[in-house]
């Protein structure tokens, strides 16, 4: 019995054979081309499949479910994308799309929500029974898992962490409202602040490792940061604020057993963890407070495929969700 | 069968005999005068209990269980009180000191928590399979039910809504941190935005209807603004903007079927459902999401001890919690 996991993004549709513990049997990838119309995507994505299951050496017959993991926001009931940017869908009839090409049971959910699902199945968070995975990346992504099932809300919009309000009035969101946790806490939003910082400081280690502002990365910044160039660590002093900030907003909320950290800047590794983990009882209700512990995320890009084969295999069985 | 549930306040205590259906078949109640030792106070409480349950004709044999909210934080593991400010507790053993009074078993939880739970079993949010419960009273609590089971969280420092960041270096909040949501949504709130907004405009109603700034309630403010006092009008929608805005970031994290409002200021009633209800869509992250109804509270004070009684009924069944 094994399940296959699609991994929908803006660039790239990535597609693995995986089995019943979470390992990855095969993949295969193959680019989005976003601009495209849906259905050439969908192709795309049930031919990836195919390639990973060939590559695997098993047969469909022993294909339980597939998992899709996608930028955006989706409704398991209907099997519906009800709205993804990235790709500019809005309400496309993913389940019944894929199915042209293969008859399987299709789940389909939050790429953030995959992402924490593999990690409590087969990473960090693994054995927990409950977690938050955040994703800082070029935004912040979200996925909550209760009891070993992923939580996506009544209406499929939970855990859209990037847009809680961490800031009234605050800075202009992508998403239309302002002052979101995803324009302090993403990758996005320190690269601004490296930006912001080096145009009042062009001497900083941050510019002469760049070359120019537009050059600036995260891993420019945490690296200047991690040698001890002043700047780049009060930068990152003041994004690893934040995101503390940000933390401690998820336990006063949903004080999960495990909030696991991925995404692009979680690849600080260690040096971020610590600065974190440094900040946290600094926003705590009260000294003595009880509070789950902080992770880097493990299992990387493979998350993606591993976690929305792990939605086929959980959703399957549990038709309550 | 029936239950106990004790609604342990900073001023009352008050103990009601439940049925299975939630309701309330006798209620007892007494001062708590919190500044005594802990032993007196539970004393009481079983005196409380005892008293409600002679009440109504009942025995103790038909008692399966109590059920206790307080105004702070508890571990169900251990029946400890971890905290609770109103009381001075510390670590306070109270199902060990009240089974010294009633040898049944003791379930205790946050007092919104409690009140949501109420509201979904015998109130607004009944088969609701999710919903959020808001006390907007002196201070801002949160009570979370998943699937019929209140959420308290891996440590039962979960649901602290009125403790989520709102605004990043905002106000200073009770709880050592800055910017919570209780300095915004909180009846208390309400109360300092009108004390402010007379201090520049003393003809107002509002003023003349408190006679002094020190006596302006958040009814007063209310009234006011219902009969169309520009000023109450203004201090009003700035304080629908921010309850709005924290509901939004509710949705944003757990999208709950219904989002309840309760405590003093939902007294307010239909016109402050309106105000939320217009608002609402303003932050929505794309304009055609689909989102929980929000709700007025209708247990009023019963909550109490009506949800503490299913505590018991629920937590006694599913020891998986």
């Amino acid at each position: 019995m094994i399940f296959i996991g699609i991994d929908l993004g803006g660039t790239m549709i990535a597609a693995g054979a995986i089995d019943l513990k979470g390992n990855i049997l095969a993949e295969a990838s193959t680019a989005t081309i976003a601009q495209r119309d849906y259905r050439e995507i969908v192709r795309d994505m049930a031919a990836c499949a195919l390639k990973a299951l060939e590559r695997s050496g098993r047969g469909m017959d022993e294909v339980e479910a597939l998992g899709i993991g996608i930028p955006g926001i989706a409704d398991n009931t209907t099997g519906r994308v009800i709205f993804c940017t990235n790709l500019g869908w809005h309400e496309i009839p993913l389940r019944e799309e894929l199915q042209k090409y293969i008859s399987k049971p299709v789940f389909i959910d939050n790429d953030a929500t995959v992402a924490g699902l593999a990690e409590s199945v087969a990473g960090v968070s693994a054995g927990a029974a409950s977690s938050v995975f955040l994703t800082l990346g070029t935004g912040v992504g979200g996925g909550i898992v209760i009891n070993g099932k992923p939580w996506t809300g009544a209406h499929g919009v939970a855990s859209e962490l990037g847009h809680l309000t961490m800031e009234m009035d605050g800075l202009p969101c992508t998403c239309g409202k302002r002052g979101c946790v995803e324009q302090y806490c993403s990758a996005t939003a320190l690269i601004r602040m490296g930006r912001e910082a080096v145009s009042m400081h062009p001497d900083s280690l941050i510019l002469q490792r760049a070359g120019k502002p537009e050059k600036i990365s995260g891993k420019i910044i945490i690296d200047c940061a991690k040698e001890g160039d002043p700047l780049a660590a009060k930068v990152f002093d003041r994004y690893t604020d934040y995101l503390a900030l940000a933390i401690n907003s998820i336990v006063s909320f949903m004080d999960p057993e495990v909030i696991v950290l991925g995404g692009g800047i979680s690849m600080a590794g260690q040096f971020l963890l610590d600065a974190v983990n440094e900040k946290m009882p600094r926003y705590l209700m009260f000294k003595t407070m009880p509070y789950g512990r902080v992770e880097l995320a493990v299992l990387g890009n493979g998350a993606g495929i591993i976690g929305a084969a792990m939605l086929g295999m959980i959703l399957k069985e549990d038709k309550s969700l």
